[in-house]
């Protein structure tokens, strides 16, 4: 099959590691950035983008959701962590199906490509129906099946093999787009032996983890109280913790438990939003980068946010962190943009394929228009311009290991609006199955 | 002249107040709300707007923005107040003129008309030529002359004449949708003299007040120092405070104070991501809205937000408020809301003509289309699909004092593209200049 090639002129790169000087063209063969230069001929070129007045980014990654769960969006808001998930998004998830979750996933996936977003990392149910909504919408996944035993030696196993399944199923699949990463709950829902097993599949396999920890007060006291010992000290007590772990929300961290975060080179997820909203918690995000320890960005489910925004995530990220340190020069709009791209790259183990424009890497990429009222004058700064003045309502276009998802705001792989009536339906369905 | 009139068909109202159960028609004309009913004939009507898929909601009220201050969006972030401000703003202000002031208010004006926000309350200099972007863009506008003598007599007379001078040329002016108030800058840079003098001016021209107050810990320790007394405690001592002031910030705020404000009927516009971004610190609102004190809501300037989008201000504001109280059920996307119309109206002085849809009131309307990824699925909560799902850029109609400024998106009274070149412009040049 011949090459399929992509050329972006006149780009600004705006990119976390390598800096571009001035405006740039970029090749993409098949999958991958294969030049960056001043002037790349346009002979025998598939297709042209002109990337004047636009910024190319990488696509952002987002490190922790819940994809399905779009379906949820503004199903329960200004409620409890508690009241929030006992009393509306459990009866919900009681009756799910493989089917509700891949609209849901589908409807995520067609808010992640509007707002740039090109890899995200998800943990939930029917995991391999997620999978089909990754595989037809040309987006990059990491997907785990959230696994929860409550001590119960029959239910470990068929989670277990649950995960397991769809690491053989999925793992590798859809072009190298889809990895799957084994997805204890938490260490409240999952019980020692379940983190012990998952471990040890771990190192058989190389699959790598994703887990929430730390989230509220409360999940400190329950750990505490059932194990003398405070969640991370007690993760790193039964060896589970390591660089292949990432652990999303950890707000509550004592400073002996940060020091077990980097000397494990364990990765975070910070979701503002979602903390914020269910007033869990801010976690200190400025501390763990003043340590070198890798922290990237997730938005959470979006019934808990309520949207995959990851613009807004970022921006909401370094605000807090501002205000909540009195310190206006932490989490900088660099910071920020490496947050949202070469960070999460790195937690999920794809720091040589995604997160940053480099010759070699994935054509995993974004532009934004900065022709819109809420981004001009655009000559000052780059990052600051993106991060603090944007959302994800300016991005244009988006590249996903080569292919184009969106150009000039519309989808090419999928077809929002018959996406949009099928959500509404599955969810008026199972309001009415309540 | 014949009654002009739009007819807006189908649409679910979102309001702060008044519920409308189901979707509605709506007529306006002229420049008033005339009827609201279940079906409205469209005869002789000169223009009709189908509203299905989307929610009508009054107008958005900033209460607090810098407008000409567009022109410094992104030119120095992740600063202390003052390195931002002396070493950034103010060299950059010294080379300001009324041109350029003009450009910048014409450049915030399309961001406001395209977010959705129909009035906003504004301080600054050269207010003549932003009371010139006013009439041109077709939004309405509350316009006060930063105030700020530094207790030099001098200066004071100058100032005050300038402030009663654009009050004398500009007040009611527009078809009445520009009113002028007094801007004394704040109890640090404004004399007691000078705060003596407003009031007295205030209470014989029925003019209201805007000004600064409690932004910072520096301005608690300076006025403290200075004063003997907290700033709303000098406020209240030389009898300046009254229900027609709206004071920007409030951050910094003593249970004493909060009781000041209370007794005082002192209305407060809250700024939250200005606070966040230049750490200030954060307001104690929802102490505030316990204690039925009227608070609205303002973006600040765009050079320290950096936007103006109104929805993610008050996104923001709310999930801040859940966090700091680590109370979930705190400013409700209900309360939000009401920030957002009403009390900006209150804060103002405007209930009996805008904030909220009613018959009898000014048109100022905007829609937001709910088909759009990260708005659906919208069935549960308008608020929350509102608040916490959107952003500005899924307003698609703007309309004030009964004129359609933006329809599908599209602006009618100003020329976006021509404006960004003269902002882009007018920006290059004053860099320069420094």
């Amino acid at each position: 099959m011949a090459d399929n090639t992509i050329l972006i002129k006149n780009a600004l790169i705006l990119n976390p590691d390598v800096n571009y000087e001035g405006k740039k063209d970029l090749l993409i063969k098949n999958d991958l950035i294969c030049e960056i230069s001043d002037n790349i001929s346009q002979e025998n070129v598939d297709k042209i983008i002109d990337a004047s007045d636009k910024i190319l980014l990488p696509g952002f990654i987002n490190t922790h959701t819940h994809l399905s769960m779009t379906l949820f969006r503004g199903l329960a808001d200004d409620l409890s962590l508690d009241e929030w998930l006992n009393d509306n998004i459990w009866p919900m998830e009681a009756n799910l199906n493989g089917d509700y979750c891949y609209i849901g996933a589908l409807l995520g996936a067609v808010e992640l490509i509007k707002s740039g977003t090109t890899t995200f990392s998800d943990m939930y149910f029917y995991m391999e129906d997620v999978a089909k909504a990754v595989e037809e919408s040309g987006i990059r996944a990491l997907l785990s099946y959230g696994m929860i035993d409550f001590g119960d030696e029959e239910r470990r196993k068929s989670e277990i093999e649950e995960n397991m399944t769809l690491f053989k199923n999925c793992h590798d699949t859809a072009d190298g787009r889809i990895k799957v990463f084994l997805g204890p709950h938490s260490p409240y829902t999952a019980s020692e032996e379940l983190l012990r097993e998952v471990r040890k599949l771990a190192d058989e396999n190389g699959i790598k983890i994703h887990i929430h920890v730390s989230e509220t007060q409360k999940e400190i006291d329950d750990v505490s109280a059932e194990k003398g010992l405070r969640p991370f000290e007690y993760l790193d007590s039964i060896g589970f913790l390591g660089p292949d772990v990432i652990c999303a929300h950890c707000v509550w961290l004592s400073d002996d438990e940060i020091e077990i975060i980097k000397k494990n080179d364990v990765k975070i997820s910070h979701n503002p939003c979602s903390n914020m909203k269910l007033a869990s918690g801010i976690a200190p995000v400025s501390k763990l980068l003043e340590n070198d320890i890798c922290v990237s960005i997730g938005t959470d489910g979006a019934s808990s946010n309520n949207n995959l925004d990851l613009i807004e995530e970022l921006k909401t990220a370094s605000l807090l962190q501002k205000v909540s340190t009195l310190d206006p020069k932490v989490l900088t709009s660099d910071e920020a943009l490496a947050m949202g791209t070469i960070n999460g790259a790195k937690a999920l183990g794809l720091e040589d394929e995604i997160g940053s424009i480099k010759v070699g890497k994935k054509a995993d990429l974004i532009l934004i228009d900065t022709n819109n009222a809420n981004m001009v004058p655009d000559s000052s700064n780059l990052s600051s311009n993106v991060i603090y003045s944007a959302n994800g309502s300016n991005v244009d276009t988006t590249i996903c290991n080569g292919k184009i998802l969106m150009e000039n705001k519309k989808l090419t792989t999928l077809d929002e609006q018959e996406i949009y009536e099928k959500a509404r339906k599955a969810i008026d369905e199972l309001k009415k199955a309540l």
